[in-house]
């Protein structure tokens, strides 16, 4: 096959997580090394900064400093939410993104993102296909979510889930001080797929978590709920219930819009913005057990904890990114790099796996209904195989007089 | 001086840190090598535990388990606010302490905790000496909130405050990916004084902080607050406050009363539970700006995040409830191990100081306030100076299988 030449653009888009950066640095650091990428640019603000011509040249980046993006949290080229049309109803966005590879010759587009991303990837390697200008489009998969399909499990997912099972267990140790009832409601993300909340039930496998996990897999069911706390309220005194934001009753209806009388936003993908569920249960709770209740968001913190990051997560994303680089030099295109994973008697093997785009674009991947138990507020032992491989190893920034030391890039502008 | 042979007893009060096990520990093992100490009890949940005659026996913990307490957050042995009446009052208690002392002929008294636990401990010392009961009470200082009179600073503090600046940082990250304006509100524990909120200025210092820091030592002025926010939102679209939950307008009402209809409930202390200061202001800056507003309330995580704490303070913590225990059995009472510290050329240096439990009894100590700027709403240089020495180092308990491994006491309840 003839050589591709030509620059190479990598993108961020959609939410942060801790390991976002460590998925760019595998690709960037691939390109920088290739003998078929002439010069590599990072979008600014993902698919906006292509459609704006506002590039930054990674060449101009110090090698050192990028290293850091590797314990770096958030998106260091900066993100957006923007979604492209369907081209076949408007294909402006297309063509000013083809008048841009044009420009700068770009041969390369990586994006690095969730099923928004794959999507938006894959239109636009159709659109170029279709208009007959080579470019390799591959995806590099980040989500804390863990909800994009055909991959067994996603860049980002892991370091969250080693956060909330660790900070679990420290609100676990807190909660049980005094010799008084109490019960904690621990509020944690996932809109329509409860693996993050189910990662709290990690500290339940080691002893120290949520007595209740609720699940958005799962239509939730109030008078219920109030029943399995108040049992376990009299057995124990004590009560952890871990709910996903994402829960829901029979109806659709989420539970964090029970008690709201906010007017309900939507971001621009037409998704609720969900909230206040902790607030919201715990003052539920309190009012029919009249115990001391306590609601903890875990909030940003859980995306952005690059402190407390899987070393399995890091390593993992790292790779991933590489690979799609690496795969897009060898002249693959339209693909995401999944993985494939065993796990058993000899141990946890991870392997890079490339899916078509479009089997993973715009398709959420839940928890299986046969991890949840039978009284659908638990994890069963299917899952803890499933995750423990995945957060092990601790992996940390540098820490530098006391705190830790994040990447500063240079971020020079292409003209 | 006569050698005074008897059982040693430790009791933590208050709210947990990550550090007071640490302490905790210094005190225990020192007592179980100790030549004077016949045995070494915990009591089961502070000064109620010796009310109900409830102690658990270190001597029969494993010793390898007991050292995991050094990196274990919470109170192992229990806490408690149980506030003892004055004894010129009611001295039911005291007798009852007492009679407790006498039954396991204790001789070391060591109490664990922030301004009211100095208080206690002080209060039965007193009793005791004019029951002629012997005992050597010492007081081992335990707060988060770094307000203990007549110390440098309280164990605790520290690692609180590097989960702070570090959690500050990971935030400053994440809500700056997309390009679109942000206001993000930190809460950060401490009523009434502003040590905690003053460490998210360590972010700062390093260049990923808030914008605006407000601490109960200054009176809130909503109006120059909102102005504040407005103005730098106008200049960079992204604006970072960190708030104290106790910050006061200058009739003395709390800020986080002003959208909160919730009637108003008291701890056993008296002191108002304070709460939901994050959304409140959230939703005032989101009225007033028409920004994208987050509230993120750090919560429980600031104080049992045994995952990031400081080395140097795990180190002092252990040294104080070491150096308590070891002053009583040289014959001292009525102290706390308190600390002195030298900041200077040639670095920081810690000694242990052992103050008279009166004076460090019920005074609260709030930041100088020629440490805040003239604006009011951030700290200088020497609130930095300060305090950077206290968050060197990172501790972290050992991970068995991705993991913390806390300890896990057999607590042996004597008969």
């Amino acid at each position: 096959m003839e050589k591709l030449i030509g620059a190479a653009v990598i993108g961020q888009s959609g939410g942060p997580t801790s390991v976002i950066n460590a998925s760019a640095l595998g690709a960037i650091e691939a390109a920088l090394d290739s003998d078929v990428v002439t010069r590599v640019y990072g979008m600014a603000n993902g698919i906006k900064g292509l459609l704006d011509d506002k590039l930054y040249i990674m060449d101009e980046e110090d090698r050192d400093e990028l290293k850091l993006l590797k314990n770096t949290p958030s998106s260091a080229l900066g993100s957006c939410r923007y979604k492209l049309k369907d081209p076949e109803t408007d294909d402006t966005d297309y063509r000013r993104i083809l008048e841009v590879f044009q420009k700068h010759n770009i041969r390369y587009f990586f994006y690095n993102g969730g099923n928004d991303s794959m999507d938006t990837c894959n239109k636009i390697s159709k659109f170029m296909l279709k208009n007959g200008y080579p470019v390799r489009c591959m995806g590099i998969p980040k989500t804390i979510d863990n909800d994009l399909y055909g991959t067994d499990h996603c860049p980002g997912y892991a370091s969250a889930a080693k956060y909330i099972a660790t900070s679990t267990m420290e609100v676990y140790h807190d909660a049980r001080v005094y010799d008084t009832g109490m019960i904690t409601v621990l509020e944690i993300m996932g809109r329509n797929a409860g693996w993050l909340v189910a990662s709290a039930s990690i500290a339940s496998y080691f002893g120290c978590g949520p007595d209740l996990v609720y699940l958005p897999e799962v239509d939730f069911d109030m008078e219920k709920f109030l029943a399995d706390v108040k049992r376990i309220y009299a057995e124990n005194g004590k009560v952890i219930v871990a709910v996903s934001e994402g829960i829901h009753d029979k109806d659709g209806k989420y539970i964090s819009e029970y008690g709201s009388d906010l007017a309900s936003s939507k971001d621009s993908f037409g998704h609720a913005q969900l909230g206040g569920l902790a607030a919201t249960l715990a003052n539920i709770v309190k009012k029919e057990t009249g115990a001391k209740v306590r609601g903890i968001e875990f909030s940003l913190l859980q995306r952005c904890a690059a402190h407390m990051a899987s070393a399995t997560d890091v390593e993992e994303s790292y790779a991933a990114g590489r690979a799609a680089a690496l795969a897009a030099f060898e002249g693959k295109t339209d693909l995401m790099a999944g993985c494939v994973c065993e796990r058993g008697e000899n141990g946890y093997k991870f392997e890079i796996k490339l899916l078509p785009l479009e089997i993973v674009a715009n398709t959420e991947k839940k928890i299986p209904l046969d991890w949840i138990n039978e009284e659908g507020n638990g994890l069963n032992e299917k899952y803890i195989e499933y995750a423990l491989p995945l957060i092990q190893g601790e992996a940390h920034p540098p820490f530098v007089n006391g705190v830790p030391r994040f990447a500063k890039l240079k971020k020079v502008l292409e003209k």
